[in-house]
């Protein structure tokens, strides 16, 4: 198929498509004559890969060259998950503050709560007491310290003990959203799955327990009024 | 004590809480002679929860303004968690992408992906199914049918039956997260909290997610290698 049509199949502009190539994202398509080129199915897929990364996963155009490397490369499935997963933004408290910057009035240090010692041993208990397989080099380790650094700062601390519910839990999880990957054997297309489950997926788990939350306060409510025969002390 | 004391004591810059002042988010303290102002406890408080709701809910001064109403207003703890909630930032798909726009290129229509009557239907069933009460106004509804949108048209569709296993261990998140509030009982303190368990507690769990996706996949590598007396075909 021709440029024009790729682009319509595809839903990206046909701009973008030259930007992508440009950039060296998008491979070449078969030159037919010094003034057309033709384009596969499997660009039509990699477009869709390189939409999932930038526009979902946010990610810079280095940082997309750097993952559709590694899904280039003779990767098994694992090997290309694990990739896809630590190239992703990594959650971070950080990023609800910046919205509100240029309202916020003048500056407060929170940088104070930047990892501490005490915090990257706690994720390192947690991460024992769990018997999780977690590389060393993951971004995941350093954020959750930080994390709980932060929270720590705000007099809410935490120990690894405290967080093996909420760990079990993420665990029960991670089993759901991999059965959501059973059965895709094409590299390709795994990849693109985990950016959707890990970016676009994310926002649904999390909406999801703002809902249970607010169910959870109405039940407590509930339980409080039921439970007032007389009225509590205090 | 005098405001350079309270600024000591609360880490907040005395500018900043001159802003705070002037912007109606800190009461006045108490005027000891026309040049010096004396402070309280309370205002420490004051200011621990405006700093929660601004630098880490990422709430605009105004929408702060109307959360501190709220507080203020004698309502008991079920509403004024009610009103704290609907006000801190909704998760969003689209935040991810915002980072990388500058570097993304042309840009590319994905405001396609808004709500749809069917993703909006599902989640009421989904609500349903669960026998969650959820206001009508919570602005949850609308932004997870937003994301179960964008998700169909990555060809990700989901049903609420398929959401239903999620939900459930939603619910128990939600459960551990109200544990954390037991024993709460005055109302700044318990809005403070819930600003701190919603927004700084929230990557938390996202990072246990990603931790435990990770474990997920060497999990299921292991199974495969060591299931494989022979090769599978393909």
């Amino acid at each position: 198929m021709r440029i024009s049509e790729l682009s319509r199949r595809s839903g990206v502009p046909v701009a973008t498509i030259k930007y992508y190539r440009r950039e060296g994202l998008l491979p070449e398509g078969r030159a037919l004559n010094p003034t057309a080129v033709e384009y596969g199915e499997e660009h039509i897929q990699r477009l869709r890969l390189i939409r999932s990364l930038i526009q979902l996963g946010g990610l810079s155009v280095a940082r997309t060259r750097e993952v559709l490397d590694a899904v280039d490369r003779p990767l098994d499935a694992f090997e290309t998950l694990g990739v896809v997963h630590h190239a992703l933004p990594v959650p971070s408290a950080g990023k609800n503050a910046k919205g509100a910057k240029d309202d916020a009035g003048p500056d407060i240090a929170v940088d104070e709560a930047m990892s501490d010692e005490g915090a990257s041993a706690r994720v390192d208990a947690l991460i024992n007491s769990m018997g999780w397989q977690i590389s060393d080099e993951s971004p995941h380790r350093p954020a959750l310290a930080e994390s709980l650094s932060a929270l720590g700062h705000l007099g809410a601390g935490y120990t690894a003990d405290d967080l093996i519910p909420y760990a079990r839990l993420a665990t029960s999880t991670a089993d759901l959203d991999f059965a959501q990957l059973d059965g895709i054997e094409d590299r390709i297309a795994l990849a693109e799955r985990a950016v959707v489950l890990t970016v676009l997926f994310e926002p649904v788990v999390r909406l999801l327990r703002r809902l249970a939350q607010e169910d959870a306060n109405h039940r407590r409510h509930h339980r409080r009024t039921c439970s007032q025969g007389e009225r509590p002390a205090g």
